[in-house]
């Protein structure tokens, strides 16, 4: 009985070098997403699937089943929000002013079209009134589709989510007060579509003559770490103080 | 009118600093599959979208629709075939043996599940006959589903697909001649699926009398690089040389 | 006058094509550290140099010279302190026990074989003897002679560097007593190095008895992220509060 | 005796999570070269070290000791020629030309800074004088340090190593004749270096003239793949065959 015939070296030796050997140990291969952070500096997640990828009037969207981060929303190529631990940024920047005032009823979102600060406020019982102001739609319907941990926020009939510039809808709203504000925008950068939403100006003209009687504003205020609170962080502090009594 | 107020820094200062801004010309965020050749050796491309990923009872496979190569099929961790150059593998493997044979009509592929090698054979207008032996029909099934460009030849009424072991097949054919017949396989590693399929046992009592007067055997046999031959083209080439009178 | 012939396309159609040619802006080849933070998530750092890459006999250790972090240093594939932020972890490690202490003058460091804790310690005048004792040889000359910032450290009068198990120095020195004490090693972790320095009858019949009156004790801890405190940090806390009077 | 105190979790469990332990097998770090090939293709190759990195007057030059394929040549941010392989490269440029010449005696290298078309040149001991003339200095003394295979090639007598534009040196060489001219050089781009090197003018007016009776013009072509060919291959063949007689 004939067996393949090697001329060169005994079978075994050939062929556990064989390209097309089963994977040693540890042997990898796999789907990543990779995020430059800054020039020199990446991280990459591995992948499940890609859900959607695509562009909207203003930014680029996309939405991946992670395996370290579950869910993971990518807007203009940056990780925005991911399903493991979206809750500490939604719940720092909505309890805290909603805890301190003593019976807020009606809140206004600028921005925050993810759904998940809404989904935050909503679980106060005294809230009868959200209005979530997004600029974007198709972001909206988006996560609306995806984000099924917002599904019940987003038919809540307490909330109204309007698709408009948040400053433009809050000057047009002049009769009505909110007891609670929250900014949920992107980070102010000069020429980008958030700026005009940071400024002093805003917050005297608009923003604070929005809110009731002991009403409180509250509003992301991008990174704070020991070198990165130099980028926005401190700029937003010192304008928010020259406008509000900050607790 | 008010601004955003640093105390630090001028505001283009800061804010073009802020990892929140544009991406330079050039920023990279991108999906990724990524193979390790070896250890030390990797090859990415980029990917549109994750079409597939599952297991089949004998192998795990994956449809990849990439930037690079199209759509491409992964078995096991390793690239098969790609839609952009797949037709250089299987016009080479298909080709030559029915133009060199005058009037090749029936046709027997060991393997194939891809159904490209199918699709290749079927151009011959003399071929009345082909019948594709594939053991693992999840791999055919979701060839069918997913690769388009084998469509018609799927649904070619001369293509017989029988899911089973070739070897077995080709033995209980006891009756049948074929004008040529293709090794379509993986390659041949010890314990591996396909190794019994490369013996000169295989070929002098299994290949050899289903051939036809005047037949071809043709078969797959590894990468032939400068260094890569060894690994297992040599060993098949000296198999081969044992059994057939060679072209 | 003749210019290169192409018979297929006119040559800026063919040569624009060419894989020779300059790099496109944002084109990027670079060199770069990967690490495996965890098995679904790495995070790269281009490279200027590999410093120095080796082994000794407790641990595997690497300096790299990172674009984004400056010198890096490794230890069994993990990234452990860099030059741009290493003080962070250093002066939090060092200053609260030093300043809360009246008049510090004997302090004994468990591990620091980088130098940085004695640095630290050595800023402060009171200071008249720093024991610092690490177990691996090989990684505190390795610091002495890459990590520049800490020559200076290293060259004081007032450190004694002592190669040896912490524990079994400070159990040799019964006569001794230190007006702080500080750990500085790696993690407990069952079985690792260091398990046996964070455990309750270690602090009781070692440690304790070393501090004079007064005598602080500090020792790093771990991560203390949302979810990473669980690794250690709440075990190595829930220890120490049974043994000592926390602040 | 005291242990660790865990609050919440037995040891084994807390500890068994920590991002401390070590690593599992399988578990990756290391340091790698990155090279784009094209826009959404990259290989990479892990690094031992990376020896020298800078920019001479005409291009930035690289050489890493890779892991896979030993000492690396990087230009411009392209892999030129790795330890393991080059010989394949070189030698096929190098003999047929000087097997096919009845009795080579003198010739001339344009380009070929590296040393290794000399070193094969210099193997045929026909041979009496090699001109290499190369544009770039840094690029011949980098290779001269560093790469050691070719010590013996640039120690040779016989070799005369020329800075200079191939071009200008030939033509200013009007007596001589070469039994063979070897063109070691980069890809003929539009406006790149050596786009005058490829031309049918400069065949014909300064290439053919310094043949000697018999002499043999050979030069690199880029790649001649099924797709690459196209890329400069084609357009060096048809113009070398409107002055040559191709052998």
């Amino acid at each position: 009985m004939g067996e393949i015939s090697c001329s060169t070296e005994p079978i075994n030796g050939v062929l556990s070098r064989s390209s097309s050997s089963p994977p040693p140990s540890g042997y990898r291969k796999s789907c990543w997403y990779e995020e430059e952070i800054e020039e020199n500096l990446r991280w990459c997640f591995a992948l499940n699937s890609i859900l959607h990828t695509g562009s909207t009037q203003y930014q680029e969207i996309a939405l991946f089943d992670t395996k370290p981060f579950g869910k993971a929303l990518v807007i203009d190529g940056k990780l925005q929000s991911a399903e493991v631990d979206e809750f500490v940024y939604h719940e720092c920047l909505v309890h805290p002013p909603l805890l301190n005032h003593p019976n807020p009823k009606a809140v206004f979102i600028m921005g925050g079209g993810e759904g998940s600060t809404a989904r935050e406020i909503l679980k106060h019982t005294t809230v009868d009134k959200v209005v979530m102001c997004d600029i974007d739609e198709e972001v909206v319907e988006f996560c609306k589709e995806y984000l099924v941990v917002n599904t019940e926020a987003f038919n809540d009939p307490r909330l109204d989510v309007i698709i408009n510039d948040a400053r433009a809808e809050l000057e047009k709203r002049k009769e009505e007060k909110f007891d609670v504000i929250v900014g949920d925008l992107a980070d102010p950068i000069e020429g980008g579509p958030c700026y005009k939403l940071y400024t002093k100006y805003f917050y005297e003209s608009t923003v604070k003559p929005r809110l009731s009687q002991g009403g409180i504003f509250v509003t992301q205020a991008g990174p704070a770490g020991i070198f990165s609170h130099a980028e926005v962080y401190t700029c937003i502090y010192n304008t928010l103080r020259q406008v509000f009594k900050c607790k």
